[in-house]
């Protein structure tokens, strides 16, 4: 337990801790969940639990990069157009076969592109550069130009040496690392199994999805919008449902869960200074250690995390915009350091402000935004109402945009950071 | 049939198609597979396959933007620290619970975040603005200040009225769009399926993942590329395996696939003009109409593609770098339009190029590259060799930088159009 962090955090007078310190705090104190084993069709998208080293070197065999002529250059070098050099051609090398010959003095082989380079050969000459003729019962290319040696061959171990490492552990299995994965014979890839993500909700206003509409309650939505962003995240969410709002049962639940095989819990709602939040009641008297309970942002700043034992208990708020960012910044680096991400919570996307911001705060606002790219430049502006309680808008944005504190607003033109969300800018 | 399509492009005389004529034509020819209906937790991610409107007002009750006290401003008009104004608290109002009272004269009522205004009231005063009291048994809120009407109460339908357009058909649905539809009550979604997308490759050169390397062989990495890039766009591959070398038998086996259940077939290799081009060939015979059989770009000329019947068919070229950038400019606008997403191909993303590029070329050049932003502008650089077999730095890249035909390069600082890779720059 750390010393540094007050136990239990007082639910009325709480401490700030910015953005930054806050995801420190976290990353600190996350370990990758176990290692298994998959197919490689179903590794894609999955992060890798070891690093990749190559066996063989990339090529392992000289490889033509063109269809033409295996050629020994020496045999062409005084190849004119008037005085064209013949050579005999002994073999046909499609992909995928050995070549049966080497060539010597005045032999050439027909080769395909990406056939295997036979020895003695030292260029492949292109096609569209020679003449096959026969000649009394003999194949014969006809060339009028000389070229340089190692024309149109890649030599052995050009893309990678023999245990060249190519792929890092953490990484995130795109297109290219599986390309990468079958080149090297991987059938079965060493993953990190998906992280198992509790989903709760708190507040007796909250309505079933197929329920009637009743005055005074709304539909759960931030249960099924924590689900796409954890679903979004690489990990696997369980939709537990509703924490009672009679407090012992919400208190056995939150136990039952921390003791169970989910490897994170998140909530929303409940974690304000309101008579009835549940989730800032449990932090205060639980038996882990409550590492932050608010947080210099908005919205969101009644943002609440605690660790019991290995395992982190989020207490997102319930507003939909705050349980969002919330979300983004705290819970997504966390659920991909649980599959060996290596996270830069440093690393960001700078803009200019398309819009003149004019709200002012003491803390930073993460401001859901439209980025887009206009003759060079890239430009983020604000979408919808920035009102925390508002869901309609979230759909509109592909970024957060990072409103540092200020006292005067922010004026159009000025570089501010943003947060791309997923799938921004993919056309 | 298009009479302005030849039907049987000649293999060795083809006439090149710029990428955008082609991707025009794609975009012609395809029609969203049929919609069905699944559960709101399986539909995330999918496309929606019908518009979605709100059924009530969003919020359709006045709802509470603060932790405070419903009052009658009038009532609190004079307040002032020298002389409070007292209010009988009549009421608890939490969240989901509908107000017993209208607030009348001389009273308030506790309310929450997301509660429901009572009538009468006309202002939310936030707790912190006030004092409670007991007085004479009876609970008392003081307030020392005016407030303005309408302060923190977010109106009835202020996030969309009754029958608003929300989200229209084809998005992708991501977690906004989620929270809407649990908001709105979609237990169930309307959802285009997942397009099936068979893959196969060409290739006597082509070993399997499990298959020791052989010399002048190497394993089929492309058919796992194209699966994890078929994921991404959100279909299901169904890896069909290797085309056979017999010519009979590979036609039988591709007329097989054109009449299956499969909405969309992509092999790799075989396009060229080299000796042993199945698909080529195959191309050349077929009863279906092939729509171009080559592209003014770099790498992947030979690209091709055909419709038999309502299907279309695509040759990618064999090599790595080729085939993966076949998919993406033609392959991937298909499989989103297949699922009902309206795909704006002329929309672009702009960068400055980070380096010089010397490469001349009179085709468009599709090159591997790295996007990333530093000071407000965006940058993007070209990553590993630029050759068409290299797999290596497939991983690497988050963009393919478009580089026009020009006769001297681009230098470094000039403004480059790029295509942004699924997951670009999302930390």
């Amino acid at each position: 337990m750390d010393a540094a962090i007050d136990r239990n955090m007082n639910k009325y007078h709480r401490k700030a801790m910015t953005v930054e310190a806050a995801r420190e705090l976290l990353q600190s104190r996350v370990r990758p969940v176990e290692p298994t084993e998959v197919e490689l069709a179903e590794a894609i998208g999955r992060r890798l639990a070891a690093p990749i080293r190559t066996v063989e070197p990339i090529p392992h065999f000289r490889r033509s990069g063109m269809d033409g002529y295996a050629i020994r250059t020496a045999d062409i070098a005084h190849a004119s157009a008037a005085l064209p050099i013949e050579l005999e051609i002994i073999e046909h090398i499609p992909c995928g076969k050995e070549p049966l010959y080497s060539i010597t003095e005045g032999k050439a082989a027909r080769i395909m592109t990406g056939g295997m380079v036979p020895d003695g050969a030292d260029a492949v000459i292109m096609q569209e550069m020679t003449e096959a003729v026969e000649h009394n019962g003999r194949s014969i290319v006809r060339i009028q130009k000389k070229i340089a040696p190692g024309l149109n061959i890649t030599p052995i171990g050009e893309e990678a040496g023999e245990g060249t490492l190519v792929i890092e552990a953490g990484e995130k299995l795109g297109a290219g690392h599986t390309a990468i994965l079958a080149a090297l014979g991987y059938n079965r890839v060493p993953v990190y199994r998906k992280p198992k993500v509790a989903v709760l909700s708190t507040g007796t206003e909250l309505l079933r999805l197929t329920d009637p509409l009743q005055m005074g309650k709304i539909r759960n939505s931030n249960a099924y919008m924590l689900m796409a962003q954890i679903i979004a995240a690489g990990a696997q969410p369980l939709l537990v449902g509703q924490i009672p709002d009679d407090y012992p049962k919400a208190e056995r639940m939150l136990y039952d869960l921390l003791a169970s095989d989910a490897d994170l819990i998140v909530t929303s709602g409940g974690v304000s200074v309101g008579d009835y939040d549940s989730m800032a009641d449990f932090f205060l008297r639980w038996e882990g250690t409550t590492l932050f309970n608010k947080i210099a942002m908005r919205p969101g700043s009644p943002t609440t995390a605690g660790a019991w034992k290995d395992k982190l208990l989020f207490g997102l708020s319930g507003n939909p915009s705050a349980c969002f960012v919330g979300f983004e910044l705290f819970v997504r680096p966390v659920i991909q350091q649980l599959q060996g991400a290596v996270v830069d919570t440093a690393k960001t996307v700078t803009c200019l402000l398309a819009a003149d911001y004019e709200k002012v705060n003491a803390y930073t606002r993460y401001v859901r935004g439209q980025w887009y790219s206009s003759g060079g430049n890239h430009y983020a502006k604000p979408v919808g109402r920035d009102k925390s309680s508002t869901i309609l808008s979230l759909k509109d944005a592909n970024c957060l945009i990072v409103i540092p504190p200020t006292k005067t607003g922010i004026v159009s033109g000025e570089i501010v950071q943003i947060i791309p969300l997923d799938g921004a800018l993919i056309v």
